[in-house]
């Protein structure tokens, strides 16, 4: 597998995905088109002009961008393209839709062959073993929330500290996932904004600036530096 | 119907209900005794110490609180009850229980009949048309979104405003309440922490400290003050 999934695609202040954009260059070296899945639509964006924001990117690097919506057999697509990219939103929506097409199986087995992948926000939340820790409201339901499992665990975006100045009752992201982990025996990495998950074959590691924050059933939540295995 | 769906059980640096107490006490005047639903579980607390903390706090207005996890036969606990307090924490973890013990209609029958109700948080959720815009992660999968339709709406509690200072780029509250209208043509009443709907007989207001914020499909988003008709 030859994958990034990242908290985010945007860092405050920055364009989107400049980031990444070095990171981007090595996982699709070699690749001069990419087929995007715009289906987690952020803010009820199109899909054209969602596929449009991403293509912006992609045409600097050279790498032509063409959106999963325009094939009428998308499986077929799928199956045969060089590289993907599933840009963030709502991950009720991009789970509902990829099940509801039959795609989620298609896209795991396609990467899994190591065809490249890069993921954003709820983008990253599929390659997860499922959508439990997405931070998306559940504006759709979904058949399932079972997701891609292309890492042996599962991913909250955007991961962030406690805000105890907001004076606010609302539950913390903390607080949160270890309710999940009274349901669920999944391990969580908690991906502030800035950090990736890279695997290359069956090396995946953390990646960016910032600590990552784990969580597991039966231990303290605990942090790993920049580039420590996963 | 008689109810209180309010956005949060506890304020900033107060005790457990205590802005609610002058309000309770008119909502369930002549009522010594009320069932208390525990299944949204806060940090995966148990039913039993759930149902204790509700409990000291209605000793304090001499109601005696009884657990429904504690009844055999809920559906008819339910049916026979003099009043009813669904806690906060987890909606999918209450929308999931509620549902998969075929209770959630039985509850709805019961209140429309009068008995009075109070919601707090995921309780105030499951009084909206469905849980869709909940704030809770998904941390289970329930079988459906739907819920009581006490009012002809939805609630998002613990509404927060925007944090620019964050410097942070997951969904502000208001985005997310804008893309579930995008898939979904239900009013969303955003209510802040301190404000609660107060519904008796067919007259449903809006009651608390603050502004509440009023999302409708096609309209811009608008506040409405206190003792505001919804």
């Amino acid at each position: 597998m030859n994958i990034i999934l990242a908290s985010t695609s945007t860092l405050f202040s920055e364009q989107y995905l400049v980031y990444l954009k070095s990171e981007i260059i090595v996982l699709f070296k070699g690749v001069d088109e990419i087929i995007f899945i715009p289906f987690a639509r952020p803010g009820g964006i199109s899909h054209d002009n969602y596929t449009k924001k991403a293509a912006e990117f992609f045409a600097s690097i050279n790498i032509n961008v063409k959106g999963l919506h325009e094939f009428e057999d998308k499986a077929t697509a799928i199956s045969n393209a060089k590289g993907f990219f599933t840009g963030g939103g709502n991950t009720f929506l991009l789970v509902k839709t990829l099940h509801e097409l039959s795609l989620m199986n298609v896209l795991k087995t396609t990467i899994e062959k190591g065809t490249p992948y890069l993921g954003c926000s709820a983008g990253s939340n599929i390659g997860g073993i499922n959508m439990k820790t997405t931070n998306d409201m559940p504006i759709v339901y979904p058949p399932s929330f079972d997701c891609m499992g292309l890492v042996p665990f599962n991913i909250n975006p955007h991961y962030l500290d406690p805000q105890p100045e907001l004076h606010h009752n609302g539950e913390t992201r903390e607080t949160r996932i270890l309710e999940f982990l009274t349901q669920n025996d999944i391990k969580v990495v908690g991906l502030r904004e800035g950090n990736w998950i890279r695997r290359i074959g069956d090396q995946i590691t953390v990646e960016g600036t910032q600590p990552t924050r784990i969580f597991e059933r039966g231990k303290m939540p605990y942090e790993i530096a920049p580039q420590s295995s996963l």
